[in-house]
């Protein structure tokens, strides 16, 4: 199973970014895990290209379509979503292949509710499917702020091997419950 | 009084970009509008780029400080606010001019509530002033969808012209309520 994960932080040192890229580490053998790297490199949204797209955002559409799940994960500024993850969502609201795509939503701060209700919105208004098994709080206290400590600790890294095996297993389900593709004899 | 409008949107036949035309147009004498054409132009917001900030953001700093007040009209995508107004945000929520900015929020599209709700929600966070007496729904029905439409219309064009002149009373009744900056004889 293939996983797109993509951060709303472009900050270097993002606990996003680096709960993510530990996601990458942690994953299970069934799971792959890629960091989407390209989201500051979008263009920002506008209606009047999406008839010829820009590069970047066709490479985007490519990663989306070639994986099973998505998982994200961004920070709360001001009370909202960041302009940076609306945008990528900005790209994807008109492409068909995310329809259905199965969503972990990973939140790396609980006390930021506005924008994870926010993300889920605007999930739920596209049509995606928000694994909510796999859609956790992960602990990132004291000295778990780093991508190499959250792989060390017990506790982060248990809670992204717990979450990545229910995506597994929500895309599986989803898999059979679309049946065969032809009839049976 | 300096109003500076920016729209959410980027596409060229926005209405919400025809409305801030529209109110450029349309101001009164005591109040100059500009339309800041450069929200597609601004980088994706990086913490990391604060300390010397790229020249386009800049530019937009010298704008909101030497504007009285702001106006922004800006579409609803899935449900939530657009990644383009919420990145230019994102760049103003550290930008000490930008506290007690009034802000008038025109809404072209009564029924999209999230994006509106999460616009004001995230303004008061950046402790902005949202006027409502300028913060209006404007009937933008039928054949009223073109700036020049807009000018042209009865409705239209006493909406804008009251909400405008709505603004220049709040600001003047801040610049009042501060006080002068000396002491009286």
């Amino acid at each position: 199973m293939k996983v797109l994960a993509i951060s709303g932080s472009l900050r270097t040192a993002s606990i996003n970014s680096a709960l993510l890229r530990a996601a990458v580490r942690l994953s299970p053998p069934e799971v792959q895990v890629r960091f989407f790297d390209a989201a500051g490199e979008l263009p920002l949204f506008n209606p009047d290209l999406e008839a010829q797209l820009p590069p970047r955002v066709a490479a985007l559409h490519g990663e989306i379509e070639s994986s099973d799940a998505l998982l994200i994960a961004s920070p709360e500024y001001a009370h909202g979503v960041t302009g940076t993850i609306k945008n990528v969502l900005d790209w994807l609201v008109s492409f068909e292949p995310f329809i259905n795509k199965p969503v972990a939503v990973f939140n790396a701060s609980p006390r930021a509710r506005h924008a994870d209700e926010a993300l889920r919105e605007t999930l739920r208004t596209m049509s995606a499917v928000i694994v909510e098994e796999s859609s956790v709080s992960i602990p990132l206290l004291g000295a778990r702020l780093t991508e190499d400590a959250m792989v060390e600790d017990p506790v982060v890294s248990r809670a992204v091997r717990s979450a990545l095996q229910a995506l597994h297993r929500a895309v599986v389900l989803r898999d059979s419950e679309q049946g065969p593709t032809f009839p049976l004899p």
